[in-house]
């Protein structure tokens, strides 16, 4: 089965992760100039140029590429789908929800802007993040670009990230999370943005029905495993490496697969996930090298 | 100049507001029906379906009428703009900015159920709300519908809501405020919402150009008028009459018309605006009957 799916061993990910990062985080500094009122503006900024890696825009380009168009089509797009991601992140860590001091290598946007600023910086990233999409798409039909905005409010909303944070803050400290419960919070925070990325992308590039259906499930099972190695390198990595707090899911006592399957059963899981992806990618041959690429180097970091 | 505007005596304005706001609330209700995460969603409802004025959404869908087309092509939209309104109340209140306990004759989102709740059920209301446009507007062009979510997007971003809560923020307890930060505030503040809600009617309305001018200007005036009333009102009335926190203006030492120019003064201020709104949309005759209508309702509660 394997087989087809092998990435070329031409295809430099580091190469394309690199040229791809350039022109996103280029696009996301143009989108947002510094405009009164400044402190605004400047938070905005602070959390959204702060290096992240741009996995989510770089997964809705590819995708829009390996539909058949240009990703020039998808770059608002994708840049809008920062911008959300960067919300999540500036509202998760508030001290009323995770409470974490450190993020993308620098101190949290509450602790550096305070609460106030940190909640509107995060609100002004979403409501700008929309206007975005619907102001600088082109060339591709009207009708397209409401699909991708319908997709994207609900993978923000009650039923993808916001939902997911509540579910996640509200089984912290419990005993007993069964692994369906753990999936659907995961589905919810991670999954539902990553799948609304890929299949943004793929609208945005005009795919056809059995092109999306294999998209999707592979953006399924590559947001589950990632989010699988996230909670693992939660327990196994630093601050340092991460940019972000560490450790804070088991002295929060977080629903986390490793703490109820156990490190190596996550890890295998994992594993199952990325190669069940990459298999739904098989039949488009080398067109697919960046998704599979991209795929393999997830669980990369756990190896 | 305003014999063209005065309403038709026979227009009953508080029969048109009822059978207006039935059908918001009616909608906003199945818009937002209980899912998982049961806690979300009721902390959803509990401020989107607490009775408010419906304003915006009335103004929306009368300006849609007022453009040529039949008002339900608006009621989505018209419905989202009451969740991004919602959202901004919610998160205005909240310990870190405005810290106020009552809203809508309420307790705040924050005081019924916490601060991490009342973030993610903003959050949620305004995530949604471009998917309730993206989503539910029929019979209108595909474009129109993206017009619409640029500007509300723009509305609610930091050149709107969220930047005006961070200039009336940090102007709080400041001794000398001029008018023109004032306008400024207030234009962010209540002012961008407001003609972005007439604004999404007339272009959902398919309204010409002189149209969409006319109707943006009488916007923008009964927008400040808005503004001025509501600050009167908070050293003039009692939280049972208006539902929200009195008098916090004052021991916040915000910003406001009355500490600026005076009660006086900023009452003719508030009449000058309504009369100009009025003028505006002299030219529609009974076409604009609602609008006028609409105008000064806003002001008699000052008067």
């Amino acid at each position: 089965m394997l087989m087809h799916v092998e990435p070329s061993h031409s295809f430099d990910l580091a190469a394309y992760l690199g040229s791809r990062r350039a022109r996103i985080d280029a696009t996301l500094e143009s989108l947002i100039a510094l405009e009164e009122p400044r402190v605004l503006f400047e938070a905005m900024r602070y959390s959204l140029l702060a290096g992240g890696k741009r996995l989510r825009p770089i997964l809705c380009l590819a995708a829009c590429e390996l539909s058949g168009a240009r990703a020039e089509v998808a770059l608002p797009t994708a840049c809008a789908i920062e911008m959300i991601h960067t919300m999540s992140l500036i509202h998760d860590d508030l001290p009323a929800m995770d409470d974490a001091d450190c993020r993308r290598g620098r101190l949290a946007s509450h602790k550096m802007h305070g609460e106030a600023l940190a909640i509107l910086a995060g609100d002004s990233l979403l409501a700008h993040s929309f206007e975005v999409i619907a102001r600088h798409t082109s060339g591709v039909p009207a009708k397209r670009i409401l699909a991708v905005i319908a997709e994207l409010g609900r993978a923000a909303g009650p039923r993808g990230l916001a939902g997911g944070q509540v579910e996640d803050l509200t089984h912290e400290g419990k005993r007993c999370v069964s692994v369906e419960t753990l999936e659907d919070i995961h589905h919810r925070k991670t999954g539902a943005l990553l799948t609304a990325s890929v299949l943004s992308g793929a609208l945005l590039g005009g795919a056809d029905g059995p092109t999306k259906g294999r998209l999707r499930r592979y953006a399924e099972r590559l947001g589950l495993a990632f989010q699988i190695v996230d909670d693992i390198l939660d327990v196994t990595s630093t601050c340092e490496a991460l940019g972000k707090s560490v450790g804070r899911d088991a002295s929060a006592q977080k629903a986390t697969y490793p703490r109820v399957l156990g490190l190596a059963e996550s890890t295998r899981l994992a594993e199952a996930l990325i190669a069940d992806a990459k298999d739904e990618l098989g039949c488009f041959g080398e067109r697919a090298a960046p998704l599979v690429a991209l795929a393999e180097s997830t669980i990369a970091a756990i190896r």
